[in-house]
């Protein structure tokens, strides 16, 4: 999303988020400074901070102190993501331990501790405990969330609630945590706070379950990876959960999906079984339905042209999906 | 130390805090419940709520109040300690990528994530910005403790200055903060809460020195584990730098510490070598210089029967090192 035009509004804000994340990357400490750069180089969207400063715009607020917490929340986010590399590359370097690979998943630890506890030193900075409060139980929430991805992999008796949990602790409550924060230190109502923190939950559900449907139907070219990636590893995703219920009597489906090492043909079998069973259309009425709710959210606020983005991406959500 | 008489003082509380933690350890995920539990069976010596009440209790503080910031102090170190197993376990489980060790690894680097994140929900209860402030810059500074400590490994050119940087930010921080929280939560004045801050942090310096000693003269039987695993691992601790500074022309010396994979005769050589260079003594009087500081932080408190005990410890870090 990064560049798109629908960030045009707080192009201004979002260097000076970037600037604010360099400064907190410490370059004196070489090793920290190259596990983390390959973060900042890459950009990545920067969802949260854009949802934050939306927000706040949208809610009036003095933009000067959206910078910190925008910052904040990329920082978490960016911890989770450098963390994730040190159980991936311990798979996919599997069986050769060279001091290089023990060092990299050494430091990427220690630099997801050293981005997430940078992150702390941010939001200290506002008096207002809720801030603090609040992301502290999403942080809970989110490792919830991991630990439940590993327990439920390859495990086919999920229901679509058990996926939905599952999200939202992943996703949504982060995204739903930079609106309502945003909307909070720009010193909106506590309504207006409440239905922005709804409005974030739904959209972090409708962009993971997009994410999920995208990684069974896009191709290698628009992921940036081979597609499946989920079925892989065994993470059982909504198109997956319906296709399941929709393919009762298939066994060799059920069979294929608990698989913990599939071929590449495996993959793309799957993908078809998946795609023919209807559950993909399924899964992109729920997203359908996510993003109705998230933009009904935006009705308490006053139109003004940050909310006018807010609603735009709720439907750009939508439509990258096709 | 658990269960020395010198925490009697403080029996009750500690029991509180050790409620407070089970209670953080989510039993309903299994997974995480297992991976956290060897640490609360274990028991630990609890030295950081310890500190936390003995300050807060010397000061005059309602004990009550210090419960949550002693349990969390004790999730922050927890939560250090699990993440050392993610790092360890891949060390000894060396190229066996079985499915159990790689969650075993996933598992430790989710659940020292939660329980950092829960250590942050218990403070967020306090409305002194102050306290998450403090932590918030500890743990940057922790995290950079370990990627020094990794940096650093086999590095024999390292000054006292650069270890006494280290073991600051690896373990003097977080037990001055315990110390200095402990006396701001109770209500002392600044001055009083500073010099409980300088108490921690020499007490710290002292603790994690004599610690280095111990790993080089005591035996298995008191350490539970080999001893001169810092020599194994390439850490350069305090008495090492003082060796090399004695034995400037022992080549052998020197290049048997840069070897990465050392024997055991090897490793008693390097002992001898150390204890032979009149090393230890000279770092045991560092230990006794640190004790004296931390003793004259005291002064500015009132006898009672807490000051009294963080007296008495002083000097115990000091004697159990004989």
């Amino acid at each position: 999303m990064n560049g798109l035009p629908i960030f045009n509004e707080i192009h201004e804000e979002l260097d000076k988020v970037e600037r604010k994340l360099k400064s907190c990357v410490d370059t004196k400490q070489y090793l920290l400074a190259e596990a983390s750069s390959h973060l900042l180089k890459g950009k990545g969207k920067r969802l949260r901070p854009a949802f934050v400063l939306l927000s706040g715009k949208s809610c009036g607020g003095c933009l000067e102190r959206l910078i910190p917490l925008a910052a904040s929340l990329e920082l978490i986010h960016m911890a989770t993501l450098v963390h994730d590399d040190v159980v991936d590359s311990s798979l996919t370097r599997r069986g050769i331990p060279t001091v290089k690979a023990r060092w990299g998943n050494r430091i990427s630890l220690h630099a997801g501790d050293y981005l997430f506890a940078k992150s702390l030193v941010l939001l200290s900075n506002y008096k207002d405990p809720r801030v603090a409060g609040t992301l502290a139980r999403v942080s809970v929430e989110m490792c919830r969330g991991e630990i439940q991805q590993i327990t439920t992999a390859f495990k086919i008796d999920q229901s679509p609630r058990d996926y939905f949990k599952r999200i939202k602790r992943k996703t949504a409550l982060l995204l739903s945590a930079s609106c309502e924060l945003g909307a909070l230190v720009a010193g909106a109502r506590d309504y207006i706070t409440r239905s922005m923190g709804r409005y974030g939950y739904y959209i972090g559900m409708a962009f993971q379950i997009t994410d999920d449907i995208l990684d069974i139907i896009a191709d290698e070219q628009q992921l940036g990876k081979p597609a499946g990636s989920d079925l892989e590893q065994g993470i059982i995703t909504l198109p997956t959960i319906f296709a399941l219920s929709r393919a009762k009597n298939n066994s060799d489906f059920q069979q294929l999906l608990v698989k913990t090492t599939k071929t590449r043909s495996e993959i793309r079998e799957l993908i078809e079984i998946i795609k023919n069973t209807g559950a993909i259309e399924d899964s992109f009425n729920i997203v359908e339905k996510y993003v109705r709710k998230a933009k009904s959210n935006l009705a308490p606020i006053k139109r003004n042209s940050s909310r006018d983005v807010l609603y735009v991406v709720a439907d750009f959500i939508r439509e990258r999906s096709f």
